[in-house]
């Protein structure tokens, strides 16, 4: 089938409604749905937040009689199956929705499928397939956790024109500007967890929040095998934001206690590589993690197949410095043809930065 | 007065013609006319190359009698003193134009405005300020030899999304892809001089050539204090480029007389550094140089004042490696805040790569 002009402006509609879940819906993924009755919009929804109905439910409440005999654009596939929620297939049927059109078929694959042909059976028109990239981008991570079994890793850095993450002393205060760092206030917003080493810690003192762009704070995650960390930083503040440390056993008891009494979270973990983190933030349901780390911790997780996106933002000056951190350290690559590509690469510019991304 | 769409036009089209000179025209500037008469061309021309009459010259040709109350376009003021031709400010008036629009007054402080000056003498309207910007632009390398005596410098590199030029064991072929390597090719089709050091010369062995995309190759040149270099090198091939090395006196006879049987110019300065060879090269009448080096000598030119304009090509690919080296140098700047920001900055996509560029 091909998509008309009319159906991908319903399924933008739909996608638009998806994205208020920004942040909220983990491990769930973010959905949207717009009912149609002719060429007029009769009901909208969205899935807010894990453990709030879904978007299908709220279009249904909202298009009331309205629904019967009506199209539904869903930006995923309905689920079939009692969760945390009844399946949202039951409700589509009983309401007398007479067609539904699906952005992408639910990637899990332990039900991808089962709810577009329960609603076959029923005897409803099922559509699949519009707008599918951008439904599958807008939930990429979760598209990852389901099939992988594995967090979604973004590797997000900001260097100089001249690849530079700071000075030759360390120094990286700022080498963006205001509007692409409120960029990734906005991205910290949308991910569960954010994860930097103790170096990182150590020298930038980092708050690693969402600045009150949004209600929400990701989970702040330092990665420090000695747990060799200062007794004050920003990150013990958890006030407004939660923070995790991840070590090994053992590991410096009495920072240890100082900081078990400030609220903080400490996992020990026999060894401290990024494939255990992600094991762990795995079984807590993680669907996404944000690494703000310097360059040995970006090149350990690279090499571990934690990260499956680079944002790379970059900022029009020249700091140099042949002893200057660049973003990524060692990955053993000493080819310039063995070189990692990135594919589907976007740039976006703001107003004096560029941001680079692409996927591994 | 406001230019119209009209007069941006014709001024576009001066300057396309222009465009045919690229690299050629050296020490003068670029040039391109056109003659009008209502709203029909008559006549067209540009400096083809030094030595060569100037643009206005061929359009006056070419529009013969229909010069004759004509308006003419010109990218820049025509020149009123006795050259390596006669002023064109005569042939303007005797051919009878009645009007002259300007892309831009000539920036060399011992004669800007006086052919201007001498048009309006002679009776004719002059109009002066249309696509002035892109006028610049086309002779950016002019417009800085004739204000600041000495050649316009333009650093250019290739590096990967995280800021490499090559991977630890200093790996470089390729980072960038065919397209963008092209475009530097035609780049380098514009300037006089390339420059790279020692260093560039033993670990890559480069062509910088235009690879056949112009029949012209600008002067290949070799900064080596020590004359530490290999007794056959591509460069040391001058069937298609001429090759210069700038060294310290005394350095290396063996190899000196070597390369001069080769047919290598060598030239011997008390003290090599960048403002020494430029000094040198702003005799030669060099209007622009290219730096393709690598980071020691990019951030001795940067911190000479030999840098004017920064091309940064990026390829979205990610090599890693703590010692793999990044474009620039040691600048002595050790807070983010004191980096060298770039004006005017603008971005170009290749299929694969991005170039972003601007100006100190």
């Amino acid at each position: 089938m091909t998509a008309s002009p009319f159906d991908r402006k319903m399924m933008q509609r739909a996608l638009e409604l998806a994205r208020l879940g920004w942040g909220k819906t983990s491990p769930n993924p973010m959905v949207g749905a717009v009912i149609v009755q002719g060429e007029q919009i009769v009901g909208e929804g969205y899935h807010p937040a894990l453990g709030q109905p879904h978007a299908e439910v709220f279009a249904l409440k909202a298009a009331q009689e309205a629904a019967q005999g009506a199209t539904m654009y869903v930006t995923l596939e309905p689920c079939n199956h009692y969760g945390r929620t009844p399946p949202c297939t039951e409700a589509v049927i009983q309401h007398g929705i007479a067609k539904v059109v699906v952005g992408m078929v639910d990637p899990d694959p332990r039900v991808s499928g089962t709810g577009i042909q329960r609603l076959v059976e029923a005897g409803i028109e099922v559509v699949v397939g519009v707008e599918t990239p951008a439904c599958q981008q807008l939930n990429e991570a979760f598209i990852h956790r389901v099939t992988q079994c594995n967090p979604f890793g973004i590797l997000k850095y900001a260097m100089t024109l001249d690849g530079k993450i700071a000075t030759s002393t360390g120094n990286s205060a700022w080498i963006t500007a205001k509007d692409s760092r409120e960029f990734v206030y906005h991205i910290r917003a949308g991910v569960d967890g954010i994860i930097i080493g103790g170096n990182t810690l150590r020298r930038d003192n980092p708050h690693l929040t969402t600045h009150g762009i949004s209600d929400r704070n990701p989970l702040r995650i330092v990665m420090s095998r000695s747990l060799d960390l200062p007794r004050e930083a920003n990150l013990w503040d958890i006030k407004n934001a939660p923070t995790l440390i991840f070590t090994e056993r053992g590991a410096n008891p009495d920072l240890k206690a100082h900081l078990l009494q400030k609220g903080i979270e400490i996992v020990e973990l026999d060894s401290l590589q990024p494939l255990t983190v992600l094991q762990y933030l795995s079984k807590r349901d993680f669907s996404s993690v944000l690494w703000e780390c310097g360059q040995k911790l970006a090149a350990a997780a690279i090499n571990t197949g934690a990260v499956q996106k680079v944002m790379a933002f970059i900022a029009p000056k020249i700091i140099g410095g042949e002893s200057a951190p660049s973003p990524v350290g060692d990955l053993g690559l000493l080819e310039m043809n063995k070189a990692l590509n990135l594919n589907q690469v976007t740039l976006r510019q703001f107003k004096d930065d560029f941001l680079i991304q692409g996927y591994f």
